[in-house]
């Protein structure tokens, strides 16, 4: 496994639903009480402070600030393990045999979903949530349902701030688990040490290689449900995919992606894959490429914050909002070229 | 075929070295004469419209912009197809052959390369010249090499005024053409009314549909090389393709791709495909789609141009360049997160 520091044991909260409803009516909760809690890896407070920063309150977004600023110190001796896979491949009951595997080890484990159809589909959180059962009782465990928002970006920037929300509360792997839909994929590729890429056998998308961007982005394939009938479909789709893992370009970091079998339900291969992690994180923290990824990772996620608030700015400015519409006509008409209205708008907001 | 105008006939300009070095001595071209030109369907005026669009130099941006905004009344009733196709699958050839059929039909002819990596391989666009050496002669036929810049943005900008300077000098006709890379296809997927792939049979990327994406865009595939001993793989490719193209979702055109096969060296199988697209646009005139994509087009490209243009003025301003860098080195160093980050320089950007 990666270092591993001294790690403050969570404290197992379970309070009655008369305290739950009097803390939630207790509005003023002062940020030092709630950096104490977190720190001291209180579940309860780690849970406040994600509400905090999932609000698009100004007043909260100062205290969340400044709640992020004082975390930060605590942070980046965790593990961040991103999963995905399509609806039906057992990522709860997968998630479910990792995250104990874990537990039992004595080592804190946060799970964070990322579903960018949350607004949707309400109803599948609650439903993952009673599939991991045995991880909702750990009191080593914690797990948080998907953030909502109205943009992939803003679900981006509070998983970001969650996770350290959750490092600074010490928990030593946060799995970051989201559902296989590109765009959230290549999103919590961008925050993760390790991405795993979880598949059945004869699903059918194996030839068809449809998956290519996202087998592209994963460090490793474990397909699920090997068991019982399933074995022999199960060790030939794991052939298929290592001949298709090799048509790839080598990796930046170094890593030659593999494929692994496991049946979550039964909890077989779980062990297997860990120690593939392990591996992983020793090759890339001896060669650099550990570090070199959290920091480009960083990096692009400020690039990415600047250029989603100046396109807000832009569009948010009420001269603009009139403007545009005009010129969307006149574009509609023939009467401008794209280039030659978008400089009119340019000028309209720079001034 | 759609709609088409008395089309004026090009006059065909065959200069002498001495007086083409003197012409491009001129160096103050007025601006009407050359609107003049252009709309007379000059083609060494539209050469020159072109390389006068291609300019970065503020002078030459506001003449151009002029000209470009006379020459809109006069645009609209070309056909703009996109062809696509990796290195070795017979692009030029083809477009020789697929331009001369409409050429002998009496209609104009552009061709406009959009080559991503023209920076290294100047010496390809003279390659495709000479490849097209039929319709190189043709005065019905003005084949332009691609656009250079230092951005894909700028190309895409430059293509798409070319596109307009064309149309207004009575080109009914444009092809533009690119290579086999993702991001250039997207454009060019983005600017044309019909969007053709060339490929060849038994190339190896069928079966793992490595280039889904562009697969995606595709109104039509054409299996070219189709002759002598290729032709029994050209038709197995052609069943596999039709297959492929049946698992993707409905198009919004409500027009359905489908497979040909041609031998653009033999001459056969053009006329085909040129009766395809016929049918597409006689299909997406009626029930309206044509037009709805060319507004979508325009308001994306207007959407792209105002966004390039903020991130330009943001990181070319001297105050954010320097913070930008102390920035990024207090993420390196854990100090700040992305999100603080990026609300520092934001706020020294509004100052």
């Amino acid at each position: 496994m990666h270092e591993m520091k001294g790690v403050p044991q969570p404290s197992s909260v379970s309070k009655s639903t008369a305290e739950k409803v009097k803390a939630r009516r207790k509005k003023a909760v002062k940020p030092e009480e709630l950096l104490e809690g977190l720190l001291s890896g209180n579940k309860s407070a780690l849970s406040r402070a994600i509400t905090l920063i999932e609000s698009t309150h100004p007043k909260h977004r100062k205290q969340a600030s400044e709640l992020l600023e004082k975390s930060l110190p605590h942070t980046r001796h965790a593990l961040r393990i991103g999963i995905t896979g399509v609806p039906g491949v057992g990522k709860s009951t997968f998630i479910e045999s990792f995250g104990k595997l874990y537990t039992n080890k004595g080592l804190n484990v946060a799970v964070l979903a990322v579903d960018p159809s949350s607004k949707l589909s309400k109803g599948s959180i609650l439903g993952d949530k009673t599939r991991m059962e045995e991880l909702v009782k750990d009191e080593r465990a914690f797990i948080r349902p998907s953030a909502s928002g109205s943009s992939l970006g803003g679900v981006a920037r509070k998983t970001r701030e969650a996770i350290i929300l959750c490092e600074a509360a010490g928990f030593d792997i946060i799995v970051i688990e989201t559902v296989g839909v590109g765009q959230s994929e290549t999103m919590v590729h961008s925050m993760t040490d390790f991405f795993l890429l979880l598949k059945l056998a004869g699903a059918g998308d194996e030839l068809q290689g449809i998956k290519r961007g996202i087998m592209e982005m994963a460090d490793a394939i474990v397909i699920n449900k090997a068991d019982g009938e399933n074995v022999k479909a199960a060790k030939l789709a794991k052939t298929e995919f290592n001949r298709a893992l090799h048509l790839f370009p080598e990796k930046e970091s170094g890593w030659t992606p593999i494929t692994l079998t496991c049946s979550a339900i039964a909890n077989e291969g779980i062990e297997d894959i860990a120690e593939l992690i392990s591996e992983y994180v020793e090759l890339t923290k001896e060669n650099g490429y550990f570090q070199q990824r959290r920091n480009e990772q960083n990096k692009f996620w400020l690039l990415q914050t600047i250029e989603s608030a100046l396109k807000n700015d832009f569009y948010e400015d009420p001269v603009i909002k009139k403007a545009l519409k005009e010129q969307l006509t006149a574009l509609d008409e023939n009467r401008t070229t794209p280039f030659e209205a978008a400089n009119h708008l340019l000028s309209l907001h720079q001034k």
